[in-house]
C-alpha cells in the first residue's frame, strides 16, 4: 500500500529532473471565490504538466535491465509525453499509444521529445488493447497513467511542495480522471497537513469518481466520454478509488460552460495558460463558493498544453 | 533632464502599489534563440502591464490641490488601465480617451477600474484632439503615455528591478512604440549597468523609431499604422527620441508573421500570456541570432492583456 513515505522517496527521487513550479496568487480570482487560493503552476512543469512528476518517478524506480528495454503507456497526451522526457533522461525508448483524434500540440511534443507515437481509436478499449500489442512487440514496462503505485507516489509530490511553501490550508483541490493526482495528493496530505480536506473536481460529462462516491461502490464509466477536459476521460480504477474514498471530503462535479468560463477567467486575469483539466479545480471552488468562502485553498493547476488552433470559445 | 537618480525615485515610490515581477526563463527559448534568455513578465503586474509604473509614479507625484482634479489621456489601452488603477490609489477620478475600435477586454477594464471611457477616431490626430476636450472640461492633468518625465522614470523601474535580479546582463531589449519604456531602461541602464546593451524592438508596420535613427532625424510617423502590435502605435516624441538616440544599440524591426510566431513560441513553451507588443521584443532577439547568441538578454515582457475572442491566428 502507498503511504505518505513512498511520497517523500519519490520526491527525492524527482528533484534533480523537475521544476519546483511556483505558487501564484491572484487578487481577482480571490475577489471572484471569496477564498484566498494558492495556484500550485504545474503548467510550468517540464512537459507542461504535472504528469511529469509520476513518470519520472515511474522510470528512475526500474531497474537497469528493466529499463533497457523502455517503457510504454497509453495516453491522452500530458502522461505520454511526460515518460518520453523521463525516458530520454534515463536514456531509454518510450512508446505512446495515443488516440487518432488528441490534440496535434501534443502528438508533436511527444515526437519533440523522442517517443514513437502508436495510433489508436479514441475509446478506453482501443487504447489498453492496442498497449497490449506494443508490450509483446517491444518487451516494454507499461507504466500506466495512474494505476501504478509509483505514479501515485510521485504525482504526491506535487501537494508536497504545495503544502511545504503554504503550510496553513485549510484545503486542497485537485482534478480527477483516473485519480493518480488526487490520491498522491490526499497521501502528501495525510503526511503533511492531516487537518486539510482534499476536494476533487470532476467534469459531469465524465463523473464516474462523484457517483462512485456517492453510491458507495466503484461506479462504471462512459467509454468514450464528451467533455472539453480532455485529461480526466480516463476511469477510476480499484487502486485509485480505494485512496479517493477513504480520503477525499467531497467531490464537485462542474459543467463545460463553468470550465471554459474558469479557464477564460484564468487565462484574462493571471495570464497563465491553463488546459481545460485544469480548469475543472478552479470551476469547482467559484461555483460553490460557501464550501470555500474564507478558507485558505490550495488549487493544483495541473497543466498548460492547448491547441491554439482549437480553444473551447473558439466557434 | 531625467536621470537614474529620477528612476530610483520613482522606484520608491512605485513600490507599494505594484508587484515587484518575476523574472522567468524558458530551456525552450534559450534553444530556439541560441541564447540565455531572462524574462521580465509585466504581463503579471497590476493592470496587466508595465504601464502602471509610470501611471503610478506619475500619479503620486502629484501635489494633492492638482491631483484633487484628476487625471486625463489618451491610451491605445494600458496607459489608461493603469492610469485608472493608479488614480483609484490616490481616490481621484480619472478620464480615459480611447480609439472606438479598441479591444473589448480593455474597454472593460479600464471601466472596471473605475475609469470614464472617451471614445475617439482610430487615428493619433484624432485622440490628441478629444484629449485636449476633455482637459478643458474638467481641469484635470493629463499624463501623456510617455511623453512625460514622471512617466519615463516610473517604466524606467521594470529595467531596473531586472538589473537588480539578473545583475550580469550583455545586452537589454524592448519593445518601442512612443519610446517610454524603453527610455527608462536606458535611464536604468546608465546607472546600474553601464556595459549591456539596450536594444529596441519595432514593428516593422509602425517603425518610425527604426527610420530615426537610420537617418539621424526623427522621422515622420503614420498617422494610423497597421500592426498587431496594438501598443506599440504611438511615434516618438522629442523626449523619448532624445535619450533613444543618445543610448541605444540598435533598433530591430520585425514583421508582422514574426510577431505572431514569436507570440505563439511563448504562449506554447512559457504556458504565459502576452500581447503582440510584447512578443516584438521576443521576435526582434529570434529573428537576430547571430547579434544575441550566447549572451545573457533581459527581454522585457511588457503586457498580457489581449481580446480572447480576436486572437491574431484566428482567421
Amino acid at each position: 500500500m502507498t503511504e505518505f513515505p513512498d511520497v517523500a522517496a519519490a520526491h527525492e527521487r524527482v528533484v534533480p529532473f523537475l521544476h519546483r513550479t511556483p505558487v501564484m496568487t491572484s487578487a481577482s480570482l480571490d475577489a471572484a471565490s471569496g477564498a484566498q487560493l494558492f495556484f500550485k503552476c504545474e503548467n510550468f512543469q517540464k512537459g507542461g504538466a504535472f504528469k511529469a512528476r509520476g513518470a519520472v518517478n515511474a522510470v528512475f524506480s526500474l531497474d537497469d535491465a528493466t529499463a533497457a528495454r523502455g517503457v510504454a503507456t497509453h495516453s491522452s497526451g500530458n502522461h505520454g509525453l511526460s515518460l518520453c522526457y523521463a525516458a530520454a533522461r534515463r536514456g531509454i525508448p518510450a512508446w505512446v499509444v495515443m488516440p487518432e483524434n488528441a490534440p496535434k500540440a501534443k502528438a508533436a511534443a511527444v515526437k519533440g521529445y523522442g517517443g514513437e507515437i502508436v495510433t489508436c481509436a479514441p475509446s478506453t478499449s482501443a487504447r489498453e488493447a492496442t498497449l497490449a500489442d506494443v508490450i509483446v512487440r517491444t518487451g516494454a514496462e507499461m507504466v500506466h497513467p495512474y494505476d501504478d503505485d509509483r505514479v501515485i507516489a510521485g504525482q504526491g509530490t506535487c501537494a508536497k511542495e504545495l503544502i511545504e511553501d503554504m503550510p496553513d490550508l485549510d484545503a486542497l483541490i485537485a482534478p480527477i480522471g483516473g485519480g493518480g493526482l488526487i490520491s498522491g495528493t490526499i497521501l502528501a496530505r495525510d503526511g503533511l497537513a492531516p487537518g486539510a480536506d482534499v476536494y476533487g473536481g470532476e467534469p459531469q460529462q465524465a463523473d464516474d469518481a462523484w457517483r462512485s462516491l456517492k453510491s458507495g461502490a466503484l461506479a462504471p464509466a462512459d467509454d468514450s466520454p464528451k467533455t472539453i477536459a480532455d485529461g480526466l476521460k480516463a476511469p477510476l480504477k480499484d487502486r485509485t478509488w480505494g485512496i479517493i474514498r477513504a480520503g477525499v471530503a467531497d467531490i464537485l462535479p462542474v459543467s463545460e460552460d463553468d470550465i471554459v468560463a474558469a479557464m477564460m477567467l484564468v487565462w484574462q486575469r493571471m495570464k497563465i495558460i491553463i488546459e481545460p483539466s485544469s480548469a475543472v479545480a478552479v470551476a469547482a471552488v467559484l461555483v460553490n463558493r460557501p464550501m470555500f468562502e474564507g478558507k485558505r485553498v490550495g488549487v493544483i493547476l495541473t497543466g498548460g498544453n492547448v491547441d491554439l488552433d482549437g480553444l473551447p470559445w473558439m466557434t
